[in-house]
């Protein structure tokens, strides 16, 4: 297995389980639960390999990846009663999923040759689009336009930081882990503490 | 014509009519009612298509497929009113063409040498995605969530049903008919008779 | 630069003129603008790219096209403020976004070949896909939904009337300017005037 496919997994596996919670929220059956994880999970690798025209989607070359969403699919099933708070869960699942996502995203992209550009914009796809596609489903609000929160920044900034490194040393494996740490870092203090950038001011009559 | 593209248009067709009940519910006019139509009909086997990777969508490399779609929008345009219940009518038109179009999304890709798992979700996807941007367009419920039917369920199990006929014969012309009837009779009693999985349970207080 | 590329950097710079202002009106980050203005800009073509198999999105082989709606999100999120009317700013530019993309759209059909169906069909998913993501994102209620206005149907008579042309001269560059008079003229009507094609008449019961 190579270190892409790697982040693909590990991506895959916490967005499943963060589907399924968002599907037990939602009271849907087992079959429903397969589903929205499965949507989470490859929905913004699936858009990457689309935009890029890979030959193949990555689960359609390797259906391993739709197994493993369903792994946790089931386990959230039996298990998510367990948890106090699932809205919480979620989210903090959810920044760890997208720290991994923005990564495998940036290597893709890389891997087929792309300019900075075009590695930025694949990284925050892959990173955010599987979660928007969740809440979007399931009637939450998405994540991406949670106001004062960073989530699209911070996958914006870590992909950034990996293509620093990546001008500069031929390391991926440092790129890769210090995107990683960079937007899980800001997300989770987005979390934790409320960090945000500034957002745009609205004029008291609104039309 | 061959089996499989004799299915696609029953399909189209058939979500074609779903589409334009819907529209008509959104009180559009004739070309919006073309666009919700086109949109039904033909998602699904989009989304497969592009999942894929084939040459052309379907629709593109043969746009008769459009011309159905658009015929079915004028019948719904001009007749709708003599139906007493547009949304029991959308419902179980709706029944119809998930049948048709799994069995349709499970032979092409068979055609395309795909595994079982590919196989399944291509069935499930070919079904379910045209009547789901359908409701997300027009505001309703999507189906796909309504608490308590098989639907998506339906989809699967009628694909797997094809998939394991497909094991042992042949005879692709008996694994789509019973793929169809498996997947029409498992949605039809969900509508009739309130057949139903169990559904995840909520606990009392819900975060 | 060719003909088909101007028209394609005019429709996104002013596409994403409308999505920042979409995005003032949901309050997000500097990133969430550049976010919103870049899928709302590039959203109609990358869909036509897609079904149309191109070997790569537009953006992707050209990432100007990026930069050019992010220059229209910073743009907006400094000046916004100093328009009266956002709601309204968004309506009219939205119509000549729409205008220059259906020509766009058609143009990038007729160039790899299609018939006349693929060409409607192209000039109007290019012309509404990106305000569609836009409104679904921001939750706004579509434009193309919206009751008694013409929309989709501006974008269907001026591809009309450019296929029109395209059969009986070889001055593809009137063809596509008079799609862009048309399909602005009939959405001005409609914004100004109240212009509209007969809606689906709704029953005293509606179920």
């Amino acid at each position: 297995m190579t270190l892409l496919s790697a982040l693909d997994y590990l991506s895959v596996f916490i967005f499943a389980l963060t589907g399924a919670l968002a599907a037990s929220r939602a009271q849907l059956d087992l079959v429903g639960f397969f589903f929205i994880s499965c949507l989470t999970a490859v929905g913004g690798g699936t858009i990457r390999d689309v935009l890029l025209n890979r030959d193949l989607v990555f689960w359609v070359t390797d259906p391993w990846y739709i197994a493993a969403a369903c792994v946790a699919a089931v386990l959230v099933f039996f298990l998510a009663h367990k948890l106090e708070n699932r809205r919480r869960a979620l989210d903090w699942l959810d920044a760890g999923a997208l720290a991994v996502a923005v990564s495998a995203g940036v290597g893709v992209a890389w891997s087929l040759g792309h300019g900075p550009a075009i590695v930025l914009i694949m990284g925050m796809i892959t990173g955010t689009m599987g979660g928007m596609m969740r809440d979007v489903v399931c009637n939450e609000v998405p994540l991406v336009l949670r106001k004062g929160e960073l989530y699209l920044s911070a996958a914006f900034f870590g992909a950034l930081v990996a293509q620093i490194i990546h001008l500069f040393t031929d390391y991926d494996l440092l790129a890769f882990a210090a995107c990683a740490v960079v937007t899980f870092l800001l997300r989770a203090g987005s979390l934790a503490f409320g960090w945000k950038l500034p957002i745009y001011k609205a004029r008291p009559k609104r039309h």
